[in-house]
């Protein structure tokens, strides 16, 4: 049981729409990733997906809205939302959600990578 | 679908030791709890237990060993595992649990508090 330190994992990676696991608890993984465009609009068929702002801000693409999302803000996407994450700068993102799911969820073409270890 | 402030829900309530849900997915909550002081010895017997500090330190005590957590830094306990937070200045955190989780886990005393909506 070690604890983890948020921005020493996050200067461990460069790449943006890849999360990467950083913890895991009953059944649930921590990941963090870091944003940065327009990702691919998607649902996940049966997982809830929380995105806590850790530095910067992205929109919350839904398709009869946007909710802009700040540092210090976190949205929980429901299972079978359609939604589509756009940062016009780079955004650290926490990500709450159950082991295994995709983060492309419904769709699968170059923007998936199944999550690694941090 | 709304997003949460999580400057603005530490400021609805002043109560230490006393887990105010924030949100829910998968079966699992969010809460936010302000730690002052010296909780109970507990431990948890089927939940593992994230601790996310959002403002100040405080120290995770186990029965070998204490990990003191900074902002920006958590720690999982895993279940069974006897813990109790201390925090020598008040202490914001972001916990993340299973559902009907406990504050006080296997113990019920006066610092028993079933966690409501903040």
């Amino acid at each position: 049981m070690e604890k983890v330190n948020l921005r020493e994992k996050l200067s461990s990676f460069s790449t943006h729409w890849d999360p990467k696991i950083v913890g895991e608890l009953n059944g649930q993984h921590v990941k963090l990733v870091k944003f940065h465009g327009e990702f691919v609009w998607h649902r996940h068929e049966t997982e809830d997906e929380l995105f806590l702002v850790l530095h910067g801000c992205f929109d919350m693409q839904l398709r009869d809205r946007v909710v802009p999302v700040a540092e210090g803000e976190f949205i929980i996407v429901p299972r079978g939302v359609e939604h589509r994450p756009v940062a016009a700068e780079e955004v650290h993102i926490m990500l709450f959600e159950p082991a295994g799911t995709l983060n492309t969820g419904n769709v699968r073409n170059e923007r998936t990578y199944e999550a690694t270890r941090a």
